[in-house]
């Protein structure tokens, strides 16, 4: 199944008009659920619930048909039994519904008469022109117009508007099941494609390399169906923004379980590996990267070679460090000669790299002013190109200093750099991360992750500029 | 340099007196600190301040010597400037002090200078006998007597007692540094090695594999000092518990930050590799494994078999614990038909593993109870050897039934089990894990560790059972 066009599924993320098809009859029913997202994230467009029993919802007239809703619509959200949603479909392309989000479940992932289902609202599509996702989806959001077809409460997760484009296959993928918001992910755009009934990685791959608001683009991938158009559609993207994949269904074991969730025929993963390879796509290798990784494009500028200092307040986690950067391809700067004698002259303790300030800060006069110097020393080395810096929620309990300290670093090096954060309390902890997140320092509360970032900023840099260079 | 005698470093942790060698003139000084942690952890035994200069701290006598000091002293920490070490240690032998923690900095991880210092307090303890750890080491810590040798705050990170003891060449293996308590690792001992000028790892296998305290033994490791005795003092601590080791410096790059560190020779990764599993240690991959795979060893009966069944309220997360399972050397299990036939009599999309109860949960009367059945189900099978549970701490905001629901299932069941959570509110998460695991569920916020524990924890029950077939 081809994508149709080049941008022809924009409605699905800026709708004028939305119609709401599932139960409103109480707070945990989807279309309510839907309808009080949206509200709440002060989605701009009109918001029009359809129901035949219900004549309002949170202060919004319900109609009792799409026929019947005075304007035209966009975007259908549809999430009622299966067996009702070709009917649905049909009457959306009546309207000339342009994007239909299928929430149901009970289609091809199911049962060999959910594929029969599944394939009627597909013929229908074709038809019409009308575009599907899903079914089996929480659907779309979208951070700059308070757009959300999910039905579970995600107004709590108060998300940050910014460059992460998320797409994937799992209701994980959200915010009511992911710290989006406190851990400050700053979205774009996030997609759940479900059973990619119609649209598919390769619509979104083009919709998004295409989106201002996007500046990097991740997917959690259980399969990918149509292979040459997506390496063609990836290699395209990438020369603008980084394209990061998860692809889980590596093992037999796994591709066999993506198959009974979501239809999904995950095949041979050396031959994904290939693929991805070819069209220049950075592969993430767990549910960790995959969340905490894409950070770094969207605060970090990017870096101009692979030479990383490591600097911080603990031998040992320097040594952790130093194999997780080689692991991600990274080599250890050698520091210049005037960065040494200046570091030696701070402390004789911190004249090689990865810098351990720890010592030396604990008996400093001043342990912060002397982490300040010493980092600034290294982010300034002509030798360095990107820095992960090891720190600690609990030094001193001086935790506003620290993140002034930390900004003020990250705003003023041209490098990228990465933080990690431990602490004994986890609360504690937990405040400085989300704090120094939603400032823009690309913070990490794993050790391995947060280099493992600055290897995959530093990949996508070679990648793009071998791309130019091919280009011209 | 070779350990004097199986259990002569018993004085570390069982001492009936402890002198306190550090600055008490404010709340910063070590000895101050040191001293205020024994108290909170209520230290039974005696406490000796030694201050030349200070009659009393924290309602504690001072004494200006050791020698002033009426009764004997089993173990010393020193906390002074480097060359003042010596003469302390030098006085500790002749009072017959049988073991010196060392916490100083600027020993042989330093200078030339410190190299020869450390080799005086070396050589005064292999005349006198008494066993030194450190220099450069936050010492040692015993759950079960409120011995705490760390300088820092950790009274504000109250651990549990349990059968976890960790080692390390790092003062982030420690309650002042990571969330032991409210993360809720279960600890017997602890041990930062520093220098190992004396005390080394062997020593401390031997000692907790005869410490009935200890159910597994953790190392952070960044060298072995004497391989040949290393291995063959840890088969035969694996011959009646795990032995885990992280090793970083697998690096060359690591290697050269571990020298540095704490002047280990971090040598060739695959000679490690080799002599690891000659010993029977399993190793561990990274920081987060290191502290997060212990805790099945803790809390969970040994797994019989390696048939693991997956379960949950997400196919996409089953997807990706499926190929976890399988890095980890698990076998998806295949359920028998008469779990089968009951799956589907519950609901016909849970016949095949991993079970993804999500959608059917979610419209079932009782989520939380369709929820239980489910997994009671699959951990009755006779062909499921061990699970793991893919939760979310959002499901239904029913938090106190999920938390008595998975304690029944822990209780119940004879197989090893762990739980994922995941959440869009930290805080919410951060609760029901801290909850879970001070209940003795193993419960992982990272997703894939969570399916490696079970992986460590079949990989060790071989090799138990291969010691024990080659004995008879």
């Amino acid at each position: 199944m081809e994508s149709q066009g080049k941008n022809d599924i924009s409605a699905f993320f800026d709708p004028k008009a939305v119609a709401v098809f599932g139960s409103l009859k109480d707070t945990g029913g989807p279309g309510y659920g839907t309808i009080k997202n949206m509200l709440d994230l002060g989605f701009g467009g009109k918001l029009y619930p359809i129901s035949p029993s219900q004549g309002e919802v949170l202060g919004l007239l319900a109609y009792p048909t799409l026929d019947e809703v005075p304007g035209p619509v966009d975007l259908a959200m549809v999430i009622i039994p299966p067996a009702a949603v070709p009917g649905i479909v049909d009457q959306c392309a009546q309207k000339g519904v342009k994007a239909v989000v299928i929430g149901s479940e009970g289609f091809a992932e199911a049962s060999e008469d959910g594929a029969v289902l599944q394939q009627q609202i597909v013929d229908i599509a074709r038809r019409s022109g009308l575009r599907i996702i899903g079914p089996n989806t929480i659907g779309v959001l979208n951070s700059s117009n308070g757009l959300a077809t999910v039905p579970y409460p995600i107004s709590c997760n108060k998300f940050l508007k910014g460059g992460i484009a998320y797409c994937g296959h799992s209701g994980l993928i959200s915010a009511h099941s992911h710290p989006i918001g406190p851990h400050a992910y700053p979205l774009s755009k996030l997609c759940d494609f479900g059973n990619k009934c119609d649209v598919n990685e390769v619509d979104l791959l083009n919709y998004l390399s295409d989106d201002p608001e996007t500046k990097v683009i991740v997917m959690h991938l259980e399969d990918v169906r149509d292979g040459r158009n997506f390496v063609a559609t990836a290699r395209k993207a990438v020369a603008t923004k980084p394209v990061l994949i998860f692809k889980p269904g590596r093992s037999e074991a796994g591709a066999r379980a993506a198959t009974s969730h979501t239809g999904s025929l995950a095949g041979d993963d050396k031959v994904y590996d290939a693929a991805f390879k070819q069209a220049g796509i950075l592969r993430l290798s767990n549910w960790l990267e995959f969340w905490e990784v894409p950070r770094v494009f969207a605060s970090q500028p990017s870096p101009q070679g692979n030479r990383i200092a490591i600097i911080g307040l603990s031998g040992g986690g320097g040594v952790v460090a130093a194999d997780a950067a080689v692991d991600a391809g990274l080599a250890i700067a050698t520091f210049t000669d005037a960065t040494i004698r200046k570091l030696t002259k701070l402390s004789p303790r911190l004249a090689s790299n990865p810098v351990d300030f720890g010592p030396p800060a604990t008996v400093a006069e001043d342990p912060l002013a002397f982490s300040e110097e010493a980092i600034s020393l290294v982010l300034a080395d002509e030798a360095v190109d990107c820095a992960a810096i090891v720190m600690h929620s609990g030094l001193g309990g001086a935790m506003a200093r620290i993140i002034e300290m930390l900004c003020r670093m990250n705003e003023s090096t041209p490098k990228p750099i990465t933080v990690w954060l431990d602490g004994p309390l986890p609360s504690a902890t937990e405040d400085l991360y989300c704090q120094l997140a939603s400032r823009g320092v690309a913070t990490y509360l794993d050790l391995e992750t947060s280099i493992k970032a600055l290897g995959i900023a530093v990949a996508y840099s070679r990648i793009k500029s071998g791309f130019a260079q091919q280009m011209t």
